[in-house]
């Protein structure tokens, strides 16, 4: 399927048409009109239609959209059947969470190497990984050539690690530390989760709110 | 402070201007022009001006911005010396590992409880609060009056909870849970974090790249 450049928000939206169409088809919807969709996620039709003309359109006039066709086919665009392998660095709390909690596969991923530096986790496993030392990292790599790294790090260890990382052929990054990676390294692929820019977003909302209440 | 609607890209911003100013006066940091602030976040200096203006503008012709000054006023602004009683549901790994990874008083927040329905659970402690059964909510909700729910609980269950958890004066949610919360409750304050659509956003984006490579 050729490609066009597609604008931020509309990926942004892919993910979520995916979640609501599979939601849909678990509820044994067959097909569904952009309005109706549109209602069900807050959007507006025209908007969704506007989303899927990006990729070709997927609609017929007067039939709405097929829901399992629809999915099978954002699935594709998005990756879901791939399998990139993927190291998470980093098995503290919130890293033993991500490998535990999602659901890679899921996504097109595939977690298989965890690496930590603190020698007292070292050997012990979650999510059935042993839990490797950063020594390891080199000679896994040239291995089993993992294309993405879940970063888990305090924001002080982030950029090192991402730059050895990069020359270990590491192509994206889900980056949960504190550190704004993307800025010195422009050509990898970042995915930014920043738990506590988040959090400070919904104090802002909340304060506001009361504020103006 | 009287404040204007501020868009949400803008007000997306500010949690990572406080963290870059930051960073600045732990680096010791006096001043700074737009153009180096700018520079430093991969934003150019009009998006900052123009941005700060939102809130009345804090610079001076020719002087830059004051960091720690700055610093403070953002601070002000996004509430971080607010202290809203917050309540955790679900205290799996992924709410263990928020509970005690995310640094909530940072946030003009304070974790006052913790809830889950698994009773091999209840009784144990997490973050220095012990995990307390959902049927203790009401009592501890009208004792306390929480303000904000982080709801790290299976998307089946969030619609319920949540409802219930408006019932009992919460405003503003953290939603992990991979439910849309805000759809049936527009009233409330939603923050996201949608981790699976994350993954997807990732895996999409190395996908893409990929292909036009």
């Amino acid at each position: 399927m050729s490609k066009q450049i597609i604008s931020t928000p509309v990926i942004r939206r892919l993910p979520r048409y995916y979640r609501f169409l599979a939601d849909l088809e678990q509820e044994g919807v067959i097909r569904i009109s952009s309005g109706e969709l549109a209602q069900r996620m807050g959007l507006s039709a025209s908007q969704i239609r506007q989303d899927f003309n990006c990729f070709g359109g997927f609609g017929q006039q007067g039939y709405g959209y097929h829901v399992e066709e629809l999915r099978e086919i954002i699935g594709e665009i998005l990756g879901v059947h791939k399998k990139t392998g993927v190291i998470l660095i980093g098995a503290g709390n919130l890293g033993k969470a991500i490998a535990s909690h999602v659901d890679f596969t899921k996504r097109g991923c595939e977690l298989i190497g965890i690496f930590d530096s603190n020698p007292l986790i070292q050997g012990t496993s979650t999510a059935n990984l042993p839990i490797m030392p950063m020594e390891s990292l080199d000679n896994f790599c040239s291995q089993y050539h993992p294309e993405a790294a879940v970063l888990c790090i305090p924001k002080d260890a982030a950029q090192k690690i991402a730059d050895r990382l990069i020359g270990l052929g590491i192509k994206g990054f889900w980056n949960f530390s504190h550190y704004d990676l993307r800025l010195n390294n422009p050509d990898v692929i970042v995915e930014n989760v920043h738990l506590g820019d988040s959090l400070l977003t919904l104090s802002y909302c909340m304060h506001r709110n009361e504020e103006q209440a």
